[in-house]
């Protein structure tokens, strides 16, 4: 069984096992207290150009961004949320568990764009509405596309301007920063939110994301809301070791490189299925590939590959989701596009 | 100044300040625990057919609302609300404050039907996603359309077909069962919903909504659930006593008296404007009249009328709401049409 | 059936019925933007001498306190109580509905001291545990013991030195500043604490509080909080109306009469069922009267009176609790002294 | 510096890291739905003899104790735990969180008894009150106190016949049951509880507990309420990977063998702390050792040894805790012994 089911079906990348084991007989005090979360915080702090941003390490996306977001917002107040992000779509109200309206903005293409984020405003009225005080998006979306500096930026202004806080989710953001066309860098985007996360557990940690708030306002008592939500880790320098493996060396971290594999053998997967005549279900960015199939060719593809039925896209063919994983391997790439 | 502004600009009908004063020196045990409560929800029960429901006494629309849904929801559920309902739009997050998420769901004209239904049902998946297990309707809907018997038992066909229960937000719900077409009668509407409420506030009382659970599944320490919401009156007997007086004598009541001097004088009011030229932004039924208007003209009228500005139409000109209540007389109609 | 039961048994007391007639049929807007809100808020301003205070009006105790706590917290700061806290005891949680603590502290009588508050603040040590963050108190506390300068002011004081907020629910407040040994003017409360209610519905209104606000970190977004509670009042003006009525005049107000008639009945009673050789289970002060009766007696007693078996004293009696209302007249007291 | 601070400074035990090694790349689904979830949770099942019994796997304690307590318990319903009980002292408010009361009880010595609990009954009247629903004990308690048999009967009859549901949080369960005077087996737990965990985390492994659900009424979409919690773990294989190597054996584990070490080591500088004349301040059991030290000389020690100094004793002593873990070796212990 061949896998293209999600970012993670194997275990970590080797070096971040090593980096694991080499530190594992190591005593530290436990909750992120220790030498590794403060090295491995600097490390994040330079890179993204911000001396002064807090950097906390969370087990995963979900509770990264359910405290980022019920810590930042009052209760009377919502999100804004594209209606395929990930907070609205694939997190079981954890939000709404807290009290917060998740408003779902629909988008043309799964971006968030300053009109879609101003027509959720005209909501808010006086004491009877709930106040959008939040803009959550994910880099890339959850369909894998990576947005432009120019997007980005009229976003930010947008928010800006409406008093708005923008926090980007970045489960996925090494492959949106290692995509051919992207012209956004870390530092950029650092400039641009208010709080975002660089994400480990997708492409290759055993889990681990560095949430970076960039905006004072947001760091009331952090610790305290983590641990609320049940999100702090006995153990967390289990985070720094890992992330500190990964981040090590910037652009050419891997990190970096993880994401350029997954890019890579993704373009070669596109490619390959349009050559072969399937058409994509919408443009292909990122280590996702949609595809539409025939339900018959589905059923007959699942007896070796393991993928994700997305979505009906007529009576006779669905769309699935191919998702290149950093331990994906072109051999993988190659069996599918021969099965097709 | 004359109001057309909402439907409590008054204190309560004169009937039901007697029927007040009348009881006010007598002495009863608090919190609904008292005679005028149990006499009340027998001659509900005998109005709508149903002699085991269960009836409780409400201060106002939003708590019945967040009581009725939080009680009937487990933590992962939400309800499903047309985008113009009350939940979703006027009541500030209360449903989120207990947890549960709101689906907004888009409909043609405030009234939700069956497809409106199943497009939010693709919504779930599995644990990663929140289940839809309730549906919410305001008859007559937030601008006024009254649900026909045809259109309510097709929702709740689609409710029983895919296990929702079905609760109806009746606010205004004499206005509908008094409107000329309505083929709807309240024994129909109690075989068809799991729970609805007819509201007292907005028809002649100060205060005060009769809820009706017919789904003996959604009566699980229900007094517990209004009182952990703050919703228990003290004094409980005044809903009661004020209910009692307005529902007394059925069809013939004073709330269905009320109701139909609201709907007449509320087609008087349409009618009018259209005769002067005016465009109704939708279709009239019930006591909430939606005309389009120059804006210069709504500031003129603004001194005389006191109204809301419901949205802007296009450039130069914004729809206006005019709601007729029980106290408006024909007199204020005809000097609304007069100033126009 | 002679009523000792609670402080609601009644409607309201006649002047305030008066004043709703006389004030029903005017057209005013809801939700308390009012001139009656507006009015009553700036006499209860001139009462209590604080120009700038923020008065909201409220149905009831309950959401009154709901409210203001959870507004006043973050979501890991929990609220201060005695054991015997209206909050901790009888409001099934509604505090901890918004996700805050109650910290209960046993009290030597009912009465939260310095001292109980500093064990409390013991329990706060670093993100693992809550922040206590304020003290709820009543005055007169549930038991009807009514605070002293003195101790106010020493538990202003450490609220103060400790970074902690004060609040007083003051639901049967009457009654303390109408005791004969009081040496507390509202005045000086305002001085003491960071808010306070002033109760209507258990002194002759049919319902309504005034909350005062006397810090202005406690006043953000509060009409949003009070909506989203689900306790804003559409006919608000309800509430101010009954409260002008009740409070004018200050020390010759119906508010301050009324509390005077039950401490003065409350008085012949506890004298005279003492003088009957019955033992009070605490010190008598206001309007409650605990009185130690033999279970049979108590059996007997209630064919005829209608009052709440508080707890068990031992094996044979129990703890009965008489509550003299505002519409308790001598003959009833005269009744139950000639029944023992 | 040599660590006494907490059961988890070290990473995995090194079986524990070759097990993870071993199994690193091999592709699974993610979100426990793999062969080892399946296979662990079987060998779990067996362990404890209850084919039935439902098993979850989660990464900490504060996510297990928060998940099943608020999936068990409805809106109106609390949970009583020791005073001294982790969800009270150090979870940060995550059950107040979810919206439910923790009612703290009193306790003689941190273990429950049926007569703290009837106590706590008492506060239940009616609809004004909230309802004692669930029992939490820690066992080992939070002191490290070792219930026994006849003790965990009595509070679970008293539980079944109150209508209780009896939960164990297990974090160091292990420790209780090799504990030299230790009469009950996991067996007899699982008979007497409605749902408990053993842990993993605090004995060997990086994380990683095993929440077992033995009353089917607790196993309602707990899927839905871990991923709502944000406690879903992606690679959620390595939890099951890890335990598996943990509990392979029984009574032969590598757990029962960690825990039988950290008790002996803990009875070894138990008894060397008093020969060298401390006194204890509690009677020792299990892994924690708590010592009562002159300030001066704590201040020395804290500059080769990590430890927790847990409170004042006097004027001139604290308490100090020790807790041995499955990485303190006996040259630790000697060390601190003769430091003293």
């Amino acid at each position: 069984m061949i896998y293209f089911r999600s970012d993670y079906s194997l275990g970590a990348h080797p070096k971040i096992m090593e980096a694991l084991m080499a530190t594992n007989m190591e005593h530290t005090d436990g909750y992120c207290l220790d030498h590794f979360s403060d090295e491995t915080a600097d490390m994040i702090r330079e890179w993204i150009g911000k001396p002064d941003a807090k950097v906390y390490f969370m087990v995963g996306g979900t509770p990264t961004n359910t405290v980022t977001i019920s810590s930042a917002l009052r209760p009377y107040e919502g999100v804004i949320s594209p209606s395929t992000g990930h907070i609205y779509v694939h997190e079981t109200g954890s939000i709404e568990a807290n009290g917060h309206r998740v408003f779902s903005a629909p988008t043309e293409d799964g971006k968030l764009r300053p009109a879609d984020v101003e027509k959720v405003l005209l909501h808010h009225e006086d004491e009877h509405t709930v106040i959008p005080k939040m803009v959550y998006i994910t880099h890339p979306t959850e369909n894998g596309g990576v947005y432009t500096k120019a997007e980005l930026t009229a976003l930010s202004q947008c928010c800006r301007k409406h008093g708005l806080l923008l926090y980007m989710d970045g489960a996925r953001i090494g492959t949106a920063l290692t995509w051919p066309t992207n012209d956004l860098s870390l530092k950029e985007i650092a400039n641009l939110v208010d709080a975002f996360y660089i994400g480990g557990t997708k492409i290759g940690a055993l889990f681990g994301e560095a949430l970076i708030l960039l905006n004072d306002s947001l760091d009331d008592h952090f610790r305290y809301m983590i641990k609320r939500q049940c999100a702090l880790l006995a153990k967390g320098r289990l985070i720094p070791v890992q992330l500190k493996a990964l981040f090590e060396g910037g652009e050419d971290s891997l990190y970096f490189q993880l994401s350029r594999h997954e890019n890579d053998l993704a373009i070669k997967l596109a490619e390959g299925v349009q050559g072969a005549g399937y058409k994509l279900w919408i443009p292909h960015q990122t280590n996702q590939v949609f595809v539409i199939m025939p339900n018959d060719q589905i059923a007959e593809l699942e007896k070796d590959f393991f993928f994700y039925t997305w979505c009906p896209y007529d009576e006779d063919n669905s769309v699935i989701r191919l998702v290149v994983s950093w331990g994906t391997t072109e051999d993988d790439v190659m069996a599918f596009l021969k099965a097709i």
